[in-house]
């Protein structure tokens, strides 16, 4: 996905947001500003909004000396999620559909993105996406695809999103390698903290090589790109993979909550809609 | 009041609003951000926001041609309040206290604010206001002055609003003087829109010579400064008007809805507050 006008104002919000959780220092932040507004006129509109993310979120890191700010949330955002984990795994077992459940608990868990800027609650918001109705949903071609599949390549978001992640791999029934990235990006997950929520344990792990909050193939390890390209089935989740990938040839499910207008738009959903979406099919 | 590091995002967010209305150009519209944010870098952060705001929507007539982008806009904004006029002017005859119900109306309509790009809804948001709970009243003291006083000093804020402010003004039984910009920004309000409603009927309508969203008093003309600086009791509409005069030591009535939560930090409130506030009294 190419960047939009709308995506210019937005890299400035989220410079300050993730400014603020790394530090408290208001001269760093406002250094970090500048160089965002400045960076503005450099921005190539057809490259993809994570690759300029992985430009802001590096600056966060270097004028702040702080190399994972959303560490500390990121622990917080999983102890949550874990907590919830085995009330989910028993609605899963009682409902009518495990995988579409499983499904419906992936693009919940979604909601916890911190590079958004929205306020949510991972409780009352998954019991809301368990009964909201997908905007967009390949559901039939997704188990199809699945049947077919030997091994899934599952590209994880964020963090403690992954909980939720979890339930929908022990739901796949296949060999599974796992996607991270490759440093600590707003609070996506890395290999460090998938193994935090156990992924290890039921899915190989492997990071992406991606600097980005969003898969860009540009950047990733050659060992990524050559799964990807001849992976049985890919699952992206999330915003930041999509528009980073959403311009791929190679057959892709993008599972995520559309939580700005301009992904919703290029989508062609609404914000806040959900979605599981295959592409290239 | 100072510009605060949430202002910087917010500079960029209202240069894309308004060049939207002023183009379609997609192209001038990139240019406009791409200036404002190298301007980010050089914003001195003890200048006031609306001086900012004089250089990014000057810019935005400049990049796009198009020296009142909002001129639609205000003539439906006020076309739409002055249907309401009616109504509302039995809603004070009715009232208990006339000069509180003008005073809520007044507020109401500051509502019509299209720099904040929130949306509204001009009847119900009225309905709503009539009904709201100041978060600040300095509304005994507002009386006591207004009965010293012989004159009214009344700055005008947004278009549509100045509708309201006219039902204020019949209200308060005293020669007014009411000021407008000098320029059109945003949908602030002109002598063209004030005459347009015909507050020059009851008041005498003067520029302030400000070319900002904003009463900046660097850059204010001669005449009004001496009016401002004798007045008997100032009147100062909207979020632009205090930003710029908030910092003066000249008592003024405050009269606006905290629309943004800088503004609303600033004042000691929460966002969506309405107030009344007295200063330097």
């Amino acid at each position: 996905m190419k960047t939009y006008l709308d995506c210019l104002p937005c890299f400035m919000n989220q410079a300050l947001r993730a400014g603020r959780v790394a530090t408290n220092d208001e001269k760093k932040i406002k250094k970090l500003l500048d160089e965002i507004g400045m960076l503005i006129g450099k921005i190539p509109m057809e490259h993809t909004p994570p690759e300029t993310g992985a430009i802001i979120y590096r600056r966060v890191s270097e004028i702040t000396g702080n190399a994972d700010p959303y560490r500390e949330i990121k622990e917080k955002n999983i102890s949550q999620a874990l907590s919830l984990y085995p009330e989910l795994k028993k609605k899963v077992a009682e409902s009518n559909d495990r995988l579409l459940t499983a499904l419906r608990l992936a693009v919940a868990g979604n909601i916890i993105d911190l590079g958004v800027g929205k306020e949510f609650n991972i409780r009352d918001d998954v019991e809301k996406t368990l009964h909201q109705k997908f905007a967009i949903c390949d559901y039939e071609l997704f188990k199809q695809e699945l049947n077919k599949a030997k091994e899934i390549l599952y590209i994880g978001d964020n963090s403690g999103e992954a909980v939720f992640d979890k339930i929908l791999i022990e739901e796949l029934g296949k060999k599974v390698t796992f996607v991270v990235r490759e440093i600590p990006i707003i609070n996506d997950i890395t290999i460090k903290e998938a193994k935090l929520i156990g992924i290890d344990k039921i899915a190989k792990v492997i990071s992406s090589g991606t600097t980005a909050p969003g898969t860009i193939l540009d950047i990733c390890n050659d060992d990524f790109l050559k799964i990807f390209v001849n992976a049985d089935m890919i699952i992206s989740k999330g915003q930041g993979n999509y528009e980073g990938l959403s311009g791929t040839d190679i057959p892709i499910f993008f599972i995520l909550k559309a939580k700005c207008s301009v992904i919703a738009d290029n989508i062609g959903v609404q914000e806040n809609d959900i979605v599981l979406k295959g592409i290239n099919l």
